[in-house]
């Protein structure tokens, strides 16, 4: 078998087999084959897309192509969620806990953020003494004793979609959807995941500018998800404002145990209750949707989620005093109103503006090298939709510095007033189930 | 300026400015830009195409990565022909002393032949005490005199062209019009050319298998020339059976002496006069091809284009006596005629495999490594339409060995004998003047 071929058939539109899929991921990973021939290669699949085949196959030659994480000694169905990246997305601290309490296992292995995105490994981490170092032991008799468990990436997972997406990054060929979809899938499966939910953001904060977009990319991951025995639904969900309120690591874990509490944001709520219902029905916990959406209300209702997230706190190591006196989290030293300057109903937020000016308040890392503050962040008052007086609060800043003008003008130009009313976006666009 | 920005550019179909091609050359000559981006861009350029300025724009940026031969101290229009590449194809011997008759200056830079096809200088080298080591005011004051002269490729030309040529080929890049159109017109700029006709062959013999394509790479390199102030014309011939006769070094030189003096076959001798029509109105020695026809004719028939052959080779070191005695070329030891298994017509020769079945007699290279035997090679007796009788020969097979059974065999695969009649091919497809 040859590279140049491989390459040249793409080119011309055919469908690779998988022992071709094979030869290109284990000769790229063991360096047999160069990064020129695969850029080309990449670039050549950019512009002839890859069928449903090639998409399972090209998912499963990554996850062989490192170490994959045995959870075989969980017991139950490990579902995993997995988000294409927002500004203020709280929901893995929510539905940790609150699909496990349904019975569902949550073994979850974590990231930190990075730019205008939050991680949720930094959010927990605004817990005194959370950590999220646990021995594979550790990590496996936790789910099993208490259905929730967070650790930090480890292990040498999916290798060859590393190298493969340095290689996109410089050679422009990210944006493909057979390429993002098995980066994402490869990633999940390698870590464990016996099924998964997708949340696939649009709009301006997002990835996926267009619902068109969107759609193509949840509906490639259901495919490959559901052809290679992890059964994966999804949803396409707002991202063209943030979600909830909080944006910020200390405020966005007292955002979710407000929403574990029953009195979050509705946005944020719906969220949780659309995600985790599907992630109830992958987890065989539920035959139907609204069958799981039942068992959720009821486990906020109860407290059953709540209890089950003091008890992960506890066991991670964390206070889980906090989570009935959010006071203990860590506090900025400033609170800054952001007023508005004239009357009329907010209209637009940009999230991924809104994302970097909390960024820049010291929430979000510019750089993979960044040190955070977990006590800063930015509360939104206003949300799209709502109606405002002139000098009313839109935000509250959050900071450790007294110096907050730039992201005082960030908001002030991110958060649009318009005379005319404004219907707020959908939040969720559309759910895929197969 | 980013590669990356320039991929994307690209990549979604827009333009590249002249200052973006310059910064990829430049950049990918001095290492700056590693092959992995170049690949890249290579891919996108396959899909996306370039329009006419930044083909021009590409030749000479590759014509400005490396050296270029200055031939301002020869007067008049230097005159260059190219050809795609072909089987038996004599016309340089041929058109450089009867242009050079005309009083066009041909001052050629020439290579040596690989796989089934040959080289000019190895054909020139057929002939006793023939080199082309002169030296740049040798090379000069030769044109001055003769209007004629051939050396070897020398100095670091197109640099920009090689290292992408060697790329392109590893990454399934090379069928590509712009980037095969940009390669050789820069090499032929890069060679001193003041004015460019082009042979870009067509059929199973070729690199160009449909007239469609030759068509689309003959008009690109038509517009490159003429888009950068060396006008330029071109002809789409065919090469789907071996042009002339002779197919071997020696022998293809006794078929140029013997289309010099008015008694080559046909089809070469057409082809001669259609480019050397072009050359002399390029050349700016006639203003038709018509009136330019007529020159070279009378070039053949009243012996001049013939003298300067003598000239040419004597100047050059040669035994001009090879030209009035044939005789005294490299004589093969065996020869061996390929008889006509049944009568009928001959309907088709792929002249790649006769080629190449010239090759393995010796009288080409298989790697650049390879030793040729001047001596060997073969004469086709019966071409395309040919009747023959069971019996006759279609072919004598030059041999300096007796083992010629491969040679044979291949012959007779691929000299199609059927009871219809079926028509030669035309020789010249098409003329391309602008």
């Amino acid at each position: 078998m040859r590279m140049n071929d491989i390459i040249e058939k793409k080119r011309d539109g055919q469908a690779l087999t998988k022992e071709e899929i094979n030869f290109f991921i284990e000769g790229y990973t063991n360096n047999s084959i160069p990064d020129y021939q695969a850029s080309a290669l990449l670039m050549a699949i950019y512009f002839q897309d890859m069928n449903d085949e090639e998409r399972a196959n090209l998912t499963m030659a990554m996850v062989n192509s490192g170490e994959q994480i045995d959870l075989s000694a969980i017991e139950g169905v490990k579902v995993d969620k997995h988000s294409t990246g927002g500004v203020g997305d709280t929901t893995t601290l929510v539905l940790g806990p609150l699909v496990a309490a349904c019975g569902v296992p949550v073994a979850k292995m974590s990231g930190r953020g990075l730019g205008h995105t939050g991680g949720t490994i930094d959010k927990l981490e605004a817990i005194d003494g959370f950590h999220v170092e646990l021995s594979s032991e550790q990590f496996v008799k936790q789910v099993n004793e208490i259905k929730v468990a967070v650790i930090g990436q480890s292990g040498n997972l999916t290798p060859a979609d590393k190298k493969l997406y340095a290689l996109r990054d410089v050679t422009s060929t990210v944006n493909s959807i057979p390429l993002i979809a098995s980066s994402i899938m490869s990633k999940k499966i390698a870590a464990g995941a016996g099924a998964i939910v997708l949340d696939v953001k649009t709009g301006d904060g997002a990835f996926m500018k267009t619902t068109e977009d969107a759609r193509k990319l949840a509906k490639a991951m259901v495919q490959i998800g559901n052809s290679v025995g992890r059964q994966t639904m999804a949803i396409i969900s707002d991202m063209s404002q943030p979600l909830g309120r909080a944006i910020g690591n200390a405020l966005e874990v007292q955002e979710a145990i407000d929403t574990l509490k029953g009195k979050g944001p509705d946005d944020l709520t719906e969220l949780c209750l659309t995600l985790g219902s599907q992630m109830v029905v992958v987890g065989e916990k539920a035959d139907t949707l609204e069958e799981a959406r039942i068992m959720l209300q009821k486990a906020i209702d109860d407290g059953s989620a709540l209890e089950i997230f003091k008890q992960f706190i506890k066991w991670q190591g964390g206070n889980e005093k906090v989570v009935d006196d959010t006071a203990l989290l860590p506090k900025a030293d400033f609170i800054f109103e952001v007023s508005a300057k004239n009357a009329g109903f907010v209209t637009y937020m940009e999230a991924d503006e809104i994302g970097t000016a909390a960024m820049l308040l010291g929430a979000g890392r510019a750089t993979k090298e960044s040190e955070i503050d977990l006590a800063v962040g930015i509360m939104l008052n206003k949300k799209v939709g709502d109606q405002v007086d002139e000098g009313e609060s839109l935000a509250t800043i959050y900071a450790n510095s007294e110096n907050v003008q730039e992201v005082m003008n960030k908001l002030h130009e991110n958060i649009h007033i318009e005379a005319e009313r404004k219907e707020a976006p959908p939040l969720v666009y559309e759910i895929i189930t197969e």
